[in-house]
Order: structure tokens, then C-alpha cells, then sequence
């Protein structure tokens, strides 16, 4: 572990990829889970959580690209105290440089009782053999009493003093349903290290969520405590509320470093990218008020606090916007923009592109800057994303027509190819154009699918601004047995019934796609006798 | 003060018209305070800070209309320590049957040697005096040492004991630019107390800003420290990162009152209408994971937690989402209901319609209901909220065609009647059809408007959704000595067009009212010698 080296360094643990993911709603493909994944090590993150392989095909196959392909970042993959949790995670994570086996036992008797419906001895033993097994895999163990916060410390402090004697190298310590308040989780880990004398040996974690709107502040009081590692997600997302926000620990640690003593490793100026590259991604909106993050983060309502700011800066400013990457948004190309600028132009984001990928993309730029005087990076980056997502589409939206008028009902045509190469047209009469359009979509396809959320916003200011579509959407579930499987896509165009009816096919591909993974998981998985559940 | 009859009992102070109306885009007119003034009447606040009337005729009116309207909070307005900011405060507030004059001056030495461009002395001076003042008028009055977290512990107490001496009857400390933590303003508070003996004879209140993601946790650690009002926003929205949640303390201090023995008197059941509310009337998204009132914040992800809340719901919710308000959506009206259904179901989402307004409201809901089969609680409120809206546009879409089509370019053609009644029509090729919306109308107003902002968000789910956009524009700005004036407006409808073209003249008719009162209010305050600014 780096933190050995340094006491006041804090390791940020980035589970934007698994518990973030499992947010309602979001489902990532692996090219996308990877994207995310090498964001993150330029953001310089020390762990990644890459997911939870037992759960389902897809993430296994996920959490194993990431292992082989990102370098910098400790690779960490999530299982229960089952040996084929286990050893699943071991086999998606083990060929990354520093692979990681995170396991977990509910330690709270309402867990225990209603949930395992087992002992506290069961519990004990569990977590002793999980730990015994992901050692003879793997150096780095990390162990979570999940639903600690609520648990008796007593018997917390029990289960971790076996997973220590065990070899697990890192404990972390879950608010799992954000519970718990900064006063009372610091005491209980103060508690802990009385009642574990070996807790100094290794590193103690903090995962918080955010129920109560204290993820932030409960893991801070943890890091006073003595935690060195912070579990958080990108923009916060998570399950329910979410977990604790990674851009405002961090930026708290940053900004206050000269009162705390405590830093991270974080290359703070890639924090704006990351949050819009997770905002994107997963469909999740950033509020404009959000901290550190928002659009508004930064902004001084005219007239009022921008006085005293032209005065004197710090009048009213405590960080500067450029430190999170806010204003890295100089590269600003247009339609006479060539080849070469563009492919300069994306590898400043980090993004490099060459042979077909490159061609595609200038193909697309050209026609968007035809349209558009002036592209920034943000556009860029909005488009070169849009361009993953079309590599794995099964279904391309390939032309559209559509009539809106006041005076009489919207109609619209499409042709969609289908992922077997054939074209497909169908014509509905809707509600509205983006009604119209979609189930014009499904007349071609013949999917049943229905619409659970749109969501529409301008990737940057201006009239020509180019409109991000998000569409979360479900098929299946008419049958008693079958549960319906939601499907999530993302459109960018300048046009927003293009951007729509391009969201909407991808979502479509992507639930198609997950229902054939899920099929396949159900029947993995069908002799296990528990459901699947997390920190 | 209802404080003294409790002492454990918090008082809730709602800033959403004061700090929360000071987020950059947001533009309310008179009406739309009023609704929402309502609502947090509703919900039960302790004081609405209705606005800062000597800022704008707007922000006057709008407080007064709220002080003679609204019943139940304590209606407070805003000043500097000029006499004329304090007399404004009081003219606009003095109808109210329980009027305040909050008033603020900055103690920390950075506020005062750049901004203030004085003297301690003279802030002590300025503080008694404004104080003195305002007693002169009401006997509630409210005293803030702005920027006091990064001020001089001792100066601050010098100041409120100037200010209590005169009178004042509740302190409030802000931490201005969002800097401070737990600890550090809990020590601050105490330290307060020991330095000022009769602050434990008035009430104690925190304003905290959210640039750190600690607003709420810091507001809590105030009020462990003996405070016993809070001071924060719905949505949690304000200057930056906004204000500390409403929403998020309130159900913090709910749901721990067992170890932490606070209760305040909001009626939590009026949550996540209020939050609503709100961010359709600012433009303003919530995000799904935004604690309380995110669409997720209750969510549990298929087949993860799910199975545990089953089993026993307390295995991972520590509240249960009827208790804000998120299940309160049992209206259902459909094309078949009657104007006496809707206006049953109107009263009870506290919205009393009759006459003139029940008949266009009605007229409203057949036309939609044609189009859509069920119409939720939900629905209602947002095409009610939108009529309100009808009521004082200046400019309204009167009709509108568009074709749309992959294969050429989106063309528009529309109808807008202007505030002088007459009907002018314009027609524009654009790069989508919402840009061709949009120039068709400045084609046809003459209004030299540019797009800042645009949105789209489905009220509820499904296929026939209503569409709610949000447009924010700009206009004029041009010549060297203009500031560009922005704009916001909603618009609802099942068609995306539709809602856009409505959200867009509203926006323009926003920017032109605001135009004319900005132009009145710089005429009106050429005078005074230095810029309006706020804790």
C-alpha cells in the first residue's frame, strides 16, 4: 500500500463502476465501463472498483478488460464470502498489475436475522474462510462488515479482528444505508481501534452514502479518525442518494489541506472531464448547483457577488474553477479544421484516435462543423463518446421523417438497420414528434418496448448548441414470470429528434443485449440459494 | 419568537426566494414567488425570506405581495445596513402579520478592507445603527456578520453584542463562501458563547453554503453547538453550490430526533411537492440521486437490495419515501372526468381554482387528457403551474408547423401573437427543429434573443409523457455600455415542439419584462456608491 509511506496520504477508492452502477437505470456496456475505467487513472484515482463479476456475465467480461487494459490504478473486483464469488472476482481481476479481492459480511443483526437468516458465529467463520480464500489468490484483501454502522461495535470489531488474522490488508468500514452522522461514526471508529489493536497494521476505510445528505462530511469524520481510505463515486451516484461525492472529498481535502494535513493523489484538473464523461455515460444529470461540479459551481450571479470578486478574487471564492478543469475548455475548432488538428485536439482529452476510428470521427466533426461555427473541447468530447456508443449498437437509426404542427397530430417515418444488416421502415402518428418517432421505431423493429425516461440537454451554450439526448427505456415484462429488462442510450446531434431517435435505438440495442446477459445469468445463477447484495 | 416555548425545537428558515432566487438563470417573476411562498406555507417553514426589495421594484413587489398574502411564516426581506435598504425591507414587509428586517454587514478583514473599503470601527458603527434602525420599525429583527467563518472570532462578537444591544433578536452566522467544517464552526459557536453572554437570551441561527458538499453537515454541527434556526433552500439552491437543503436537513433532524432530540414543524408529507415546485419554476433539474427528493433517492436497484427491503423493509431504508411525499401520487384523471373531478383533485394539491381560471385549466386538461390516457397528481401540477405561467407572458405561440427529416434541412414556421395582441408570423431553416422554432419566433418578433440554456425532462414516465422543457436566453447586450439581460421560461406539453416554442416565448417575454425593471432599477440606484452584495 502507498499510504505506508506517507500518514497523511488518503487513498481515494473509486466505485463509481460498481456501486454506481448500480443505480436504477443505468446500465454500461463494457466499452463504456472501460472508457470510464481509463478516465479514472488519468484522474489518478488509487483503486478502481471494477464490479461485482459474480453477478452477471457482462460484468465479469467487463471487470476483466478493465484488469488487462488499465494501467496505473490498483484493480479491485467485489464478492460475497462465497467461494464462487470469490473465485470469479479473482478470475475477472487477476491478470491487472495489482489486482484486488474485496469481500463482505453483514454484521448487523437486522442483516444477519432477516436477511442471511443465519448466526453471528455463521458470520464470524464466513468472513474468516472468504479472507483465507481470496489470500491464497491475492496479497491485497480488503474486507467491509457491511451495515457496520448499524451493527453492535462489539461484534463488528470481532468479525474484523478475524478477517485481519486472516491477511486482509484493508477494512472498510460501510454506512450502507447512510445512517450514521459524523459525531457518532467517528466514535465508532475510534471505538474499533480500542477494540482492535491490529487495525493500526492495516488500512482502514470509510464508505458512506448518502441518505441523509452527510456522505461527505461522515467520511471526513472518518479520515479525522484515522480511515486513510475513501470509497466515493463520480458525481455522487450510487444506490438510492448515492455514495459520497469523489470531487468534494477531494476538493475538501485540497482546499483545506493547510488545516487537515491530509492529500491525495489527484490530478485535480481532470475532475470537470470525469464528471461530465460519468454524467454522459450513465444518463445521471449533474444539478447546476452541485458542488465542485455543477455548472453553477463557479458562477457569481451578476451584479451581486461579482463585484467584490473583481475586487479581489478570494473576496468570495475559496477555489479556483481552472483547479477542477472547469475552464480547459480553450481547444476550439471549426469547419475548416483538419485531419490532423482533430486527431491533436482529442489526444489533448486523452483520447487517442487513429485508422478507421479517426476517419469516422472526421466524418462525423465535418458534418457537425458544417452545422456548428465553433466546436470546444466539451463537443468534442460529446461526439468522440457518441462514437463509442455506435461500435456496439445493434440497431442504427439510418433516416427519419418527421411532421409537427400545431394544427394536426406529428407524424413520423423511419428506417432502422436491424444487427442483421436488413433495413426495416415503419410510420406512427403520435403524441408529439419524439412520441411519434420512437414508436415509429418500435413499428419497424417490432420491439415492445415502452418509455420510462427522456431527458434532453445542450452539451454547451449557444443556439447551435449541440443537443445530448438520454433515453431509459424497458421491454419485456408482459408475461407473469418475466421480469421487464431496462435498456439506457445516449444521442448527441444538433438536431434533437436525430439525437432522440439515436438515444432510443441504443437503448433499445442495449436492453436487447442485456436481456439475452440476464438470461444467461439467471441460469448460472439459479442454484445459488441468496440473492445478490452490497455495501 | 416560538423558539422559548422549546428548546429543542428548530426553526426553519427558507431562503429559496432570497439566496436560492440568486442562482444565476433564475428569474421568477411576482406570481411565481407567490406560488411557491404558498407552498413553503404549506410545508410548514418558521420564516420565508421573501426577497431583498431594495434591489429591484420586481423583488419589492414580490415581497410585498407575499407579506399581504401569505399566511402562517414569519415574512422576512433582506438589507444592507443603509437606511434606505432598511427602509425598503420595512415597507415591503410591514403588511405581514409577522414582518422581519434581516440586515448584514461583513466582519472578516478580507470583506472589509476590499469590498467594504472601511474600518472595523465603522462596521461596528454601521451594525448598531442598522440594528437601531430597524427596531425603530418592528420588534423582529435579524442580525448577520457576513463572511463571519473566515473573520476574526472576537471582532464577530464585538459586532452581534453591538447588535443584540440594540436589540437584535436573532444572530445568524454565515459561512458565506461555503469554506468552513463541522468542527471547526462548532468550535467557532461556542467560542461565540463564550465571548458573548447574552447570545443565549436570542436565537442562534447557521447559514451555510455548499462549495465543499458540507453545507448540511455544518449546518447540523451549529445546531449541536445550541443554534436553533437553519437557514437553507429547497433543492438545496443558491449562490454556487447553493445553500444547505431544506429538505435534507430537515429529514436528518426526522429521522435521528431519537439520539439527537431536535424536531422541527414541517410537514415532511410536503417534500417532494415543494421540491417540484420549485424546479420547474427556476429551470433548475434535481438529480436522480439527489438525497430526499431525487427521483432515486428510494429507489433500490432490481434484484441487489430489493430483495432485503422485502424480506423487512428496514434492512436498507432508514425512511420510508410516503413520509416526504413521494408517494402521494394517487390522483389519476382521465378524459372522462368532469370539472368538478379536477377541480376536487386541484384542491388537493392546495391549489383552490374557480372561475375564469378553473375553465381555462380545464380546457387545458381535456385537450391533454385526449392525449394521454391517465393523468397523475403529478401532471396536474405541472400544467397548473404551467397556466400560471399563461397568465403574465407577454408573447404567446399561437401556432406552429415544422418538418423534420435526415435527408434536408428542419424548417419552421410560426405564429406568435405579441403583447400588443397583434399576430405576427416568421419561418427559418435551422440546424434542428428546436433551432428552427427558436429563430422562427426572433424571425417573427424581431427579438434579438440567443439560446443559453435548453432542457427537457419528462414530468412523469411512459410513452405519453408530458414534456417539460426549460429554456434560458439572453437578449440585447450588443452595444459596449449593455449587459445582456437573461431569461427563463417552462413550457409543458406532450409535444416536444410544442413545449419548446412555449418555453421559449416565455423566456423572451421574461427577458423583456426584466429588461424594462433592470432599466428602472439602474436608474433608481445610480446614485448609491457601492454594489449590493450578500451573506
Amino acid at each position: 500500500m502507498t499510504s505506508s509511506d506517507d500518514a497523511h496520504r488518503v487513498l481515494i477508492f473509486d466505485t463509481t463502476l460498481r456501486d454506481g452502477e448500480q443505480s436504477p437505470g443505468i446500465a454500461l456496456n463494457t466499452q463504456e465501463k472501460l472508457e470510464i475505467a481509463q478516465q479514472l487513472a488519468r484522474l489518478g484515482v488509487d483503486v478502481i472498483e471494477a464490479g461485482f463479476p459474480i453477478t452477471s456475465p457482462g460484468d465479469f467480461e467487463a471487470v476483466q478488460e478493465i484488469a488487462r487494459t488499465v494501467e496505473g490504478p490498483v484493480i479491485a473486483a467485489l464478492a460475497r464470502t462465497h467461494v464462487a464469488d470469490i473465485d470469479a472476482a479473482w478470475n475477472a481481476v487477476r491478470d491487472a498489475a495489482r489486482p484486488r479481492i474485496h469481500t463482505f459480511i453483514s454484521t448487523s443483526d437486522i442483516h444477519i436475522r432477516h436477511q442471511l437468516q443465519t448466526t453471528r458465529e455463521d458470520v464470524v467463520g464466513q468472513a474468516r474462510a472468504a479472507v483465507a480464500h481470496a489470500k491464497r489468490y491475492v496479497e491485497d484483501v480488503e474486507f467491509s462488515p457491511m451495515d457496520a454502522t448499524r451493527a453492535d461495535v462489539q461484534f463488528t470489531a470481532e468479525v474484523c479482528r478475524a478477517a485481519i488474522a486472516e491477511g486482509a490488508t484493508t477494512i472498510n468500514i460501510p454506512d450502507t444505508v447512510g445512517y450514521t452522522m459524523p459525531h457518532e461514526y467517528s466514535s465508532y471508529l475510534e471505538r474499533l481501534y480500542e477494540l482492535i489493536p491490529e487495525l493500526g497494521d492495516v488500512v482502514l476505510s470509510v464508505h458512506c452514502h448518502d441518505d441523509l445528505g452527510l456522505a461527505v462530511a461522515n467520511s471526513f469524520a472518518g479520515l479525522l479518525a484515522g480511515a486513510r481510505q475513501v470509497e466515493c463515486a463520480v458525481n455522487g451516484i450510487g444506490e438510492r442518494a448515492g455514495n459520497a461525492s469523489l470531487e468534494e472529498i477531494v476538493m475538501l481535502l485540497h482546499t483545506r489541506e493547510a488545516d487537515v494535513g491530509l492529500h491525495t493523489a489527484i490530478v485535480t484538473r481532470e475532475i470537470a472531464r470525469t464528471s461530465r464523461l460519468v454524467s454522459r455515460l450513465t444518463g445521471y444529470a449533474v444539478q447546476p448547483n452541485k458542488a465542485i461540479v455543477g455548472r453553477n459551481a463557479f458562477a457569481h450571479e451578476s451584479g451581486i457577488h461579482q463585484d467584490g470578486v473583481l475586487k479581489e478574487r478570494t473576496t468570495y471564492e475559496i477555489m479556483d474553477a481552472t483547479t477542477v478543469g472547469h475552464e480547459a475548455n480553450s481547444i476550439v475548432l471549426g469547419k475548416h479544421s483538419g485531419r490532423h488538428a482533430l486527431q491533436q485536439a482529442l489526444a489533448e482529452l486523452g483520447l487517442e484516435l487513429s485508422g478507421q476510428a479517426l476517419n469516422t470521427a472526421f466524418k462525423r466533426f465535418k458534418a457537425i462543423a458544417d452545422k456548428k461555427k465553433v466546436l470546444t473541447a466539451m463537443d468534442l468530447e460529446a461526439l468522440v463518446t457518441d462514437e463509442l456508443r455506435e461500435d456496439v449498437a445493434a440497431y442504427h437509426l439510418e433516416w427519419f421523417d418527421v411532421e409537427a404542427s400545431s394544427r394536426r397530430p406529428p407524424h413520423a417515418t423511419v428506417g432502422v438497420r436491424t444487427p442483421s444488416g436488413e433495413e426495416v421502415t415503419g410510420s406512427f402518428t403520435g403524441d408529439g414528434p419524439v412520441d411519434a418517432i420512437f414508436r415509429a421505431i418500435n413499428a419497424a423493429t417490432g420491439a415492445d418496448a415502452r418509455l420510462r425516461e427522456f431527458r434532453v440537454d445542450a452539451v454547451t451554450g449557444g443556439q447551435d448548441a449541440l443537443g445530448e439526448t438520454s433515453v431509459v427505456l424497458e421491454v419485456g415484462g408482459a408475461g407473469p414470470a418475466s421480469e421487464p429488462v431496462v435498456g439506457a442510450g445516449q444521442g448527441v446531434s444538433t438536431d434533437i429528434l436525430e439525437a432522440a431517435g439515436r438515444a432510443y435505438v441504443r437503448a433499445l440495442s442495449n436492453a436487447m443485449r442485456r436481456r439475452g446477459v440476464m438470461a444467461e445469468a439467471e441460469a448460472a445463477t439459479a442454484a445459488a440459494k441468496e440473492p445478490i447484495r452490497t455495501p
